[in-house]
């Protein structure tokens, strides 16, 4: 399809033949007189009864503890900046179906009009006891951090802000995979990160939690090497800032095990892909125009693994991978959060999916007979059905074995 | 059915086989890599970019248009009183049921932590995109006057607070009615109501935008008549005190045409009844023990019609008759408010309704074959279908015709 006819068959698919993409489903019997009476009054005041005694039974008779907020203030909708709240929505909409979708996950999609971050966190408090867990998604940095680690603190149910911490898990799962390939240790590759946002903070913590070496990680934003002569850091770069030489994403380039971009298109040369290090990883993830094409960095390269966010080329990081999952698993054991724990389970758990023989109905999905383990299937695919088997009982025993549940590792989940 | 049987009934059909009555659906196909791509990533930015644009078309593009929040801040939960947010979830989850049930108007189920009205008003506004109308529940009065006028004054989108308006309605349906068949006018009928919150003070303000003569209506609260003399009464009170002698309900009552009871348990004595007009009409609305059970009043009148908030009998009053109708003809000419001409709209399509010829299907619904207008039947029953054939096309025309409607009356509605 041509662009704009890419772009025609994306609005009519929003628009027909209602508009839109999600509604409200029934989930229990209500057609007659006695059913009425159950599901609204008088029925209905005994569930009330019993939650005011005991909040935890919301649980119980409530899909509170299936339903998960996906909550914007519209500050970094996708790569159009700051679109505003309502314009925001067929983003959230999106993410609802693709929750609903691959982990039976129920999402209300909430726009909230408060750019300022503290306005937003006082709203999503207030309606908070709505959810059993809150998906904060398209929130500028670096109000962002401030945003979760304020609501994390403040709430008993989970608060996973996805453009952090979603990226970071299926970075960290790739990275994993491809380092291992290329027969290296995250503890001594040297690592280049371009784009000091949400996603690659979050990446670059969750990268040490695993082992990489901070010495070894060289952040790069729209200024370059972000070090410590600078004074023009705010506290999340000011925690990647090395005491180096380098001042370029030339420089920091060079010799490079592995290069990860959560920027902007084109950003990386054929020329700073030759230089990196023998058998190199590229993550350029800027969507839709990545850092470099995959083209251009194999025609100069041909030891390289490479990734992009695109599901047109091999290794897409997807985080359609994690997010509906690791809420399921979250949900399930009624956790209270989602803790580092939890993300690493998540991360190891989508490297070992991608390391077993690939199914027929994955195969066929993609029309890909030849999908296996190695420099271009680094990654499951989002259709893979063993998603939901692997990543959220992983999930679910880490919320267990740390702490964080409120109930047991679940019976109908496989036995551990 | 005992009451610990029912009580057991009432939390099993809230537990099994899932906690809680609603969830979400997936409205498009949504299975292909290609449909994926249409949903999210990449082609949702497409919507996005045109409801930047034009702001109306949230509308065309997302679910805004068919999507109410029924929201509390849990003040006012059922005669349960202040609850809190948490456990009004099962009355408002409900109330998304009816919505969903009888007129396809999909609800997301709002529970607001914020006890003090200027709070909750703030969060309401700030949520608002999200929505295309505003169903406010369960809010303690004198609040609820308050939060729903500065709602209304803020947003561009219907806010009704069907605890005041939607009861005020089906009273007033109810009771045009009712008097019709007792031969009186509203004009001349002597109005008690005792109960002056949320439902007493909109169904008397509703009556007298149909006719009623304030002179003729005599307010009581928990203290007696509103009387001019008194000095503890709020502003929506204080437009209702009259100069007059009487003091207690018993003196009000005596010669009343009408008694509308919106207050608590057995507050009318069989003597009270005695003592009104020739072919009096009560209205004891107290739930679910009315100010006078039907059978006590008919034992001491014969010339009585009698209504009460029970299904268990005749002439139910319940807001289902109207909100969900109510809101499907303002959503559908993408109404910017729920103003006083679609209210009245609908009091007069629902009274003229139970004036119909009962069809087959409603009277084996409810197992009454003789089912006429009458004084057993002065209103619709819930499960009547024609329901949204009188009630939306009514206020979507009143919509329309007052200038509130952002779009034309709908080609697929009855000809005007």
């Amino acid at each position: 399809m041509s662009n704009p006819d890419r772009r025609q068959a994306a609005l009519d698919y929003h628009a027909k033949p209602r508009p839109g993409k999600l509604g409200i489903a029934i989930t229990k019997p209500f057609t007659t007189p006695s059913e009425l009476a159950l599901a609204y009054s008088p029925g209905v005041a005994e569930p009330v009864i019993e939650i005011e005694k005991n909040p935890d039974d919301a649980f119980k008779y409530t899909s509170k503890g299936n339903l998960v907020a996906v909550i914007t203030n519209g500050t970094a909708v996708l790569g159009l900046g700051r679109t505003g709240a309502l314009a925001s929505k067929p983003v959230m909409e999106g993410k609802a179906v693709l929750f609903k979708k691959f982990a039976n996950v129920d999402v209300f999609d909430i726009e909230v009009d408060a750019p300022d971050a503290d306005d937003f966190i006082e709203t999503v408090k207030r309606i908070a006891p709505t959810f059993g867990g809150i998906n904060l998604e398209d929130i500028a940095a670096p109000d962002c951090f401030y945003v979760e680690q304020a609501l994390s603190d403040a709430l008993d149910i989970p608060v996973f802000h996805d453009d952090q911490h979603g990226t970071a898990i299926i970075i960290c799962a790739g990275l994993l995979n491809a380092l291992s390939y290329q027969g290296k240790t995250l503890e001594q590759a040297r690592i280049v990160c371009v784009g000091a946002g949400a996603a690659g903070i979050a990446s670059m913590n969750l990268l040490q939690a695993l082992g990489a070496d901070a010495n070894n990680i060289i952040m790069c934003d729209s200024k370059g090497v972000v070090h410590s002569g600078r004074t023009d850091l705010n506290a999340q770069k000011q925690a990647f800032a090395v005491d180096t030489d380098l001042r370029t994403l030339e420089d920091a380039m060079s010799g490079a095990d592995v290069f990860i971009g959560v920027s902007g298109p084109g950003l990386v040369s054929q020329a700073m892909v030759q230089s990196m290090a023998p058998k190199p990883v590229v993550f350029a993830l800027a969507n839709p125009t990545p850092e470099i094409l995959p083209e251009e960095a194999h025609a100069v390269r041909d030891d390289l693994i490479m990734a992009t966010g695109r599901s047109d080329y091999p290794n897409q990081v997807n985080n359609v991978l994690c997010f509906p999952f690791l809420f399921r698993g979250a949900l399930d054991v009624r956790s209270r959060s989602i803790n580092h724990a939890m993300q690493i389970a998540a991360v190891h758990a989508i490297a070992d999916l991608a390391r077993q023989p690939v199914p027929e109905v994955v195969k066929d999905a993609y029309d890909a007979p030849e999908l296996s383990f190695g420099p271009e299937y680094i990654l499951p695919t989002p259709l893979d059905p063993r998603l939901s088997d692997f990543v959220s009982p992983a999930v679910a025993a880490a919320a267990v074995d740390s702490g964080a549940a409120r109930s047991e590792y679940p019976a109908h989940y496989p036995k551990r």
